[in-house]
């Protein structure tokens, strides 16, 4: 349980929402800045306007995935108004305060090391990052339906990296009856590709390897998926590169011969953002127990 | 092979293409007709007018996926022009030839009675409907990603009917992480259900284990998802409707209800057109060659 525990949320779309439902699930005080378009009833909820006095005794600052941008703009899709983390907010957060998002820019980064504060990326944790390799896998499995005209089953499938959301596409696309060929960089990710039935080959082989794919899913967040590559690609290939931005795959080269490649968005908030939210809320959670000694469960 | 065997291909869409590839692969004599804006060359391919001339020494008629409507139109995706199946041209087709759709309407069914023909409806096979349940089966995969906001990873999904369709279609959501509820009729479907871990009920209880579902996913083709069940179903539940026209849910209840719920169209040839194309075309590759004491591959 959270209960005397104060938390902050500043903006944020509709996994936030999952995040508040939780939150009060677990007696947590929360208030909530950049709802005002919100007229779903959260008992015990304290709907605020974004001042840096409402955060004066919170235990946590909950913002956007993505953070603030590098102004300090806090995305808030339930409001129509401007949100901004500036010093004056931060300044006023007390010591023992942590800042959570999905990820920070500089920015963010910058302010809470000059006043001291915790910063959480949760994107960053392994445990997060494999919980949301779930709905990114089943995004780029909606978007490889949506692209091709065949189907997932007896396609042949190429994963780059066999990292959190590598294994948890690959391991779904071969349950849907593909044929999946990995490229790793490690011996260890070698032996588990063989291990699960996938068929491994090492980076360094890519273009060589490339001659009959259907389908390239790109989890390697550097530029691997190269003119060299794309050129030994059949023409009907499709390519969905899943890296943060800017990807891993050539993509003015791709457009060039014809081939179609896509960059993923942030999937888990556009295909499931329930379940991203939950993701969210039981990891926040769980930031805040373990402080205390306590551990949160994730189900 | 079809070498000397006259396949007459009129109107259709996207599948047609990878028909006629096929048939000239196996070198079939291949005369298309309601195809003058396609401008892929296909080696050896005759394009011809509409008109029962081209008919009059044909092994076999293929027709689109719904046949012919009921006033005898064919339905050309590739063409301007009004394509309508007459007696005109039906009598001059040999006894001996085909004529091949995918399914067929009272119209068609009593033109190639009337003159002694053979029809064939491609999508009765059972074969050919265990095929086509895969491309089916992704479609409603995506859609059920596209209408909801939770993953169907750790979804309760409840499929109705575990057929050529519901089989699959349980199967591929298994291995995507949900857990299954399988509604049967019969006893030998409860065990299998069983069996392949889902967990298995009589229809007749249906309204009773509505309670928990995320996700709907009807095959059976009566009214079957009734006002009775749909009350029993929580809100954020979504139904997905694969039983042809007119499906077997109440839509209007649920619309009332503020459920949501869709009837899903033919999905192979929306998905997956080629992959849709290759299951006509191996399946008509083998109802010609069963007359001949050959067999085809479905390869």
């Amino acid at each position: 349980m959270l209960t005397g525990v104060h938390v902050v949320l500043a903006g944020g779309d509709a996994r936030q929402l999952e995040v508040i439902r939780r939150l009060t699930e677990l007696d947590a005080t929360v208030t909530i800045s950049g709802f005002d378009r919100l007229d779903m009833p959260f008992t015990g909820v304290v709907k605020a306007d974004w001042s840096p006095e409402i955060l004066a005794d919170a235990d946590a600052l909950l913002l956007p995935a993505v953070g603030t941008e590098d102004d300090g703009t806090i995305s808030a899709l339930f409001t129509e108004r401007e949100l901004t983390l500036t010093d004056a907010h931060v300044s006023v957060l007390p010591k023992s305060a942590k800042v959570v998002a999905g990820m920070a820019k500089p920015y963010l980064r910058n302010l809470c090391e000059k006043h001291g504060l915790q910063l959480v990326e949760l994107f960053e944790r392994d445990d997060v990052a494999i919980y949301n390799s779930i709905p990114t896998a089943e995004g780029a499995i909606m978007m490889a339906i949506q692209n091709t005209d065949i189907t997932i089953h007896g396609s042949n499938c190429m994963v780059l990296g066999l990292g959190r959301s590598g294994m948890t596409l690959a391991r779904t696309l071969q349950g849907m009856g593909a044929r999946i060929k990995a490229g790793v960089r490690r011996e260890d990710s070698f032996a588990r590709a063989f291990e699960m039935g996938f068929k491994p080959f090492y980076i360094a082989d890519l273009a060589r390897q490339s001659g009959n794919i259907d389908l390239l899913f790109n989890t390697i967040p550097t530029m691997i998926v190269t003119a060299q590559v794309i050129a030994q690609l059949p023409l009907r290939a499709c390519i969905i590169d899943l890296a943060s931005k800017p990807g891993g795959t050539d993509f003015r080269f791709a457009e060039k011969r014809g081939i179609k490649a896509l960059l993923a968005p942030g999937l888990p908030g556009i295909v499931a953002p329930k379940t991203a939210g939950r993701i969210i809320a039981n990891s926040l959670t769980q930031v805040i127990l373990e402080d205390r000694g306590q551990r949160g469960s994730a189900s």
